[in-house]
């Protein structure tokens, strides 16, 4: 039998996915498909009584290798050795097939399907799902599966539901409905490559998006933070950025151009979770992928 | 010497005050009027480090005559405490004459101007910077000096600048700039007003928003939040609701319907610091208020 386990609360105050997994437990027939009935888990209880992203450390930073396999030394680190050993373990024996993590952004990117590893039934899902929701962006990353840190990272295939804006702490219905939308459609993926009626062409193909830096918000030389995003460039996500556009606004009001040796495409502008580093927006190179089995 | 004190931080997550008032703190010369140069304060230090409202209490309510003449019982009240003694003592003999104190919102605001007593020179305030920013609200309480709990009331007079939406702990152009201009416009009021040359009518009128009440979210039994604001109210600060229009949304996706006994305004829709009481809006009043010295 396939395991299927969806979570919500990896991040404590992304309210959004602890929502809809509340819902989904109390109704149990939105788990069900033809194959399988889906798990739920609340990942992240202490940091969801809080309303904080966490309280020691992400708790989506704690699954590669090294940490599951180290003497935790905060609570995060030590919940995610609990949901390895009762999910997992990481690796080629884990028990779970398919881990589906839900979150939430600030930043205005819409239904972002996010795919960490060279993983094709994980680009095969998220292709499925873009097909269903047409504007739905998929977020590629090329992590080491070893290294690779993120909680869906303990199963065989790791996909996770990206849906902004909504600010933190709150609950928003858009941002609710479009990440049950984009689960369900995710959960009707899986029973339909089961049941063998998914007909995918031998080489399937997409335009993804590609992580490749943070940039800083504007700081004076203390570290403290002295700008902001552009209002030209706020709310932006997935549009390119190219050279000597506005890409900062200073607190005098004073504009800063973007300083760069290409134009790039910008996601996760103005993240609230990435002001404790100081990040104001990740860059992003468009590629066509293709993959295949 | 006219003392006035502008405050931002009085809950640690809402970064525009605490930004603006950095950048306050370098440029001296946009706190210098003709009569006055404004002083700064940030007013919770340890909940902005840690990026939350409040450590142990909301320090915005623990300026009552009560609290402050009790021993602390926790760090907000300290801290209170503290600020009282710096820049009150609240009561007729404070050496503070006006405080304005920035704050911010999750809902869909724009620029709110709170008057909290009936305060004829604060309404005066208030209707000079909605003069200088058509579409801004005058929101008006009446509360009791002594039992007003908020930190401005430690002042002669009182004024809040409250903008949004933004999302707790991030920062947006719009909302700083919105702030900012009120600000300005609020410490020219004061300069004005000192000068001589404000030539008010002896009776000033303004259309006002007076509080009634808070609503909950729809819990079930054991007090789970198992809804949000419907997406036709969502957002739609200080529009009018009548009886049997579309409030809520379950988590199943059933519309509940407002149940009042008049139409009302609403406020404070999906504000995120509401949640830890489960308040999804507050109620309002649309009063024509006239006033005197």
């Amino acid at each position: 039998m396939i395991q299927v386990l969806i979570v919500g609360g990896t991040h404590g105050n992304e309210r959004t996915g602890v929502q809809l997994i509340r819902r989904l437990q109390a109704s149990s027939t939105e788990l069900e498909r033809n194959h399988f009935v889906a798990k739920t888990l609340l990942a992240n209880q202490l940091a969801m009584a809080n309303n904080r992203r966490y309280l020691d450390q992400d708790l989506n930073r704690c699954f590669s290798e090294e940490l599951l396999s180290n003497i935790p030394e905060n609570r995060e680190q030590s919940r995610a050795k609990e949901i390895n050993e009762q999910f997992g373990p990481k690796g080629p024996n884990t028990q779970t097939d398919w881990i589906i993590d839900l979150h939430t952004t600030t930043a205005n990117m819409g239904i972002t399907l996010i795919v960490q590893q060279n993983d094709p039934l994980a680009l095969d899902m998220a292709l499925y799902v873009q097909k269903q929701l047409p504007g739905a962006v998929i977020f590629y990353e090329d992590n080491a599966p070893t290294t690779n840190s993120f909680l869906c990272s303990i199963a065989k295939h790791g996909f996770l539901i990206e849906v902004g804006p909504v600010a933190q702490g709150l609950l928003r219905w858009d941002a609710f409905e479009h990440t049950r939308q984009a689960l369900s459609h995710a959960l009707d993926f899986i029973d339909l490559q089961l049941s063998g009626q998914l007909s995918l062409p031998s080489i399937r193909e997409a335009d993804v998006f590609q992580f490749t830096e943070k940039l800083h918000l504007p700081r004076d030389e203390s570290g403290e933070i002295i700008g902001m995003i552009h209002p030209q460039l706020q709310d932006q996500d997935y549009c390119k950025l190219s050279p000597g556009e506005p890409i900062f606004i200073l607190d005098t009001g004073e504009t800063v151009l973007f300083e760069y040796h290409e134009p790039v495409y910008v996601a996760f502008v103005n993240e609230a979770a990435y002001y404790d580093q100081a990040h104001g927006l990740s860059l992003m190179r468009k590629r066509h992928l293709t993959w295949t089995d």
